[in-house]
């Protein structure tokens, strides 16, 4: 009955439901308007998300979802050569995975709305930080495992396909750094975001998915409202969703 | 694919996605594990509830939710001849609609766990400042229109129901007045929970959720994990899930 909005991307998806996140926050948007589904794989690139589409997205479901975000590239742009680079997929495969992920949710269903979001920028002194701090202590690695200038290169080769595709796309890796101290301000460890972070991400899908016209202040809620329902006669108001 | 955890009930349940919220907490708390879908109306007592049923939990559902919260009682326990007594109802009609509710689940689905949830207290104080502030500001009612005793009563009933439904129940109007200040310090407007009252509601029903073994922990993620994932051979992690 009520329509779905998945949200398929990596970590920073998966965690987008704890205080503060960004998946949470537009479940409040659209409460009682339609259910938003965590599908963040963390540490997932584009390459291994493929392995998830028929699954995740069956061609013969009866109700997939209305609109989707897809949101991956920050594993996808780690760097050969370091200590990520287990992760790393090529900036042409990560263009033509996002292709195949686009043409799989269409094919799922035509009218579904789709909205490509591109990695955050990279705080590279940040990432040393935590690196030192929790992962590596005495070992972290002197070299960055990412820097922002190649996850830029891939955030516009995001963007570049949701236009070759006439999709909505969210510039995260710009818009983000178009604030003073973004760096600390909206990333807790130089790639995953902060709640201020989640905010930018928030009000950005929303911002599109209103272009969208699927804006939550437009649907209508799925039962009426308590003040709609005549406290001596209730039968009223609920049958009026019959008509 | 993944299973489904339905959050049944009034505001308390509609408001959890808000920041710091329970039903936030939950899906985090179950992420890659279970969908956890709101099904919370604001304003509603447990004899309107009755109208949402079967288009929430239609009989013929091939997927029917695994487990879900009912949480409510707020509502019908706002007092007659007060502001709120529209949304009053009748102590005995209280727990036999709530009964209804759980026969309905689980004639849906026989084998789904059901967790009864009682209004949290009431801070009539709280309440009446609220009033003043922000609903009827000079015109104020002097006097309450939601009890904390009365309130209690009905959370007594709830827990009797659950008791000869041989169902968990969570009694949040006890536990959250054995904290000293619970007034201010769980309830926000002297009905409605602040994000530490939220974690009250998150614990307690992580805590029934484990006692019923659907715990977060012992789950499995819906798929493999990225540190399982061979950067070379990446096919063999999802084969796996074929077997």
């Amino acid at each position: 009955m009520r329509p779905q909005i998945a949200l398929f991307g990596d970590s920073i998806t998966e965690q987008s439901f704890r205080s503060g996140g960004w998946g949470a926050a537009l479940a409040d948007t659209y409460t009682r308007k339609a259910d938003i589904v965590n599908r963040g794989y963390s540490g997932y690139n584009t390459r291994w998300a493929l392995f998830l589409l028929h699954q995740l997205f069956p061609f013969d479901s009866t109700k997939p979802p209305v609109a989707a975000t897809i949101f991956f590239g920050a594993n996808d742009a780690a760097l050969l050569g370091r200590t990520s680079e287990r992760q790393h997929v090529p900036i042409e495969e990560y263009k033509e995975n996002l292709r195949k992920v686009v043409h799989h949710l269409k094919e799922c269903s035509p009218t579904m709305l789709v909205v490509l979001i591109t990695p955050p920028p990279v705080d590279e002194v940040g990432r040393r930080d935590y690196a030192h701090r929790s992962v590596y202590g005495e070992k972290a690695m002197e070299l960055p495992e990412r820097t922002n200038e190649v996850t830029g290169l891939y955030a516009k080769q995001c963007v570049e396909l949701a236009k070759e595709m006439g999709l909505c796309s969210i510039d995260l890796w710009s818009k983000m750094q178009e604030t003073g101290g973004w760096q600390k301000k909206f990333l807790s460890d130089g790639l995953h975001l902060t709640p201020e972070g989640n905010a930018v991400v928030h009000e950005e899908v929303v911002k599109v998915f209103n272009q969208l016209w699927l804006s939550a202040a437009e649907m209508p809620d799925d039962f009426p409202s308590h003040s709609e329902i005549d406290g001596k006669n209730p039968e009223k108001a609920f049958q009026q969703l019959c008509i």
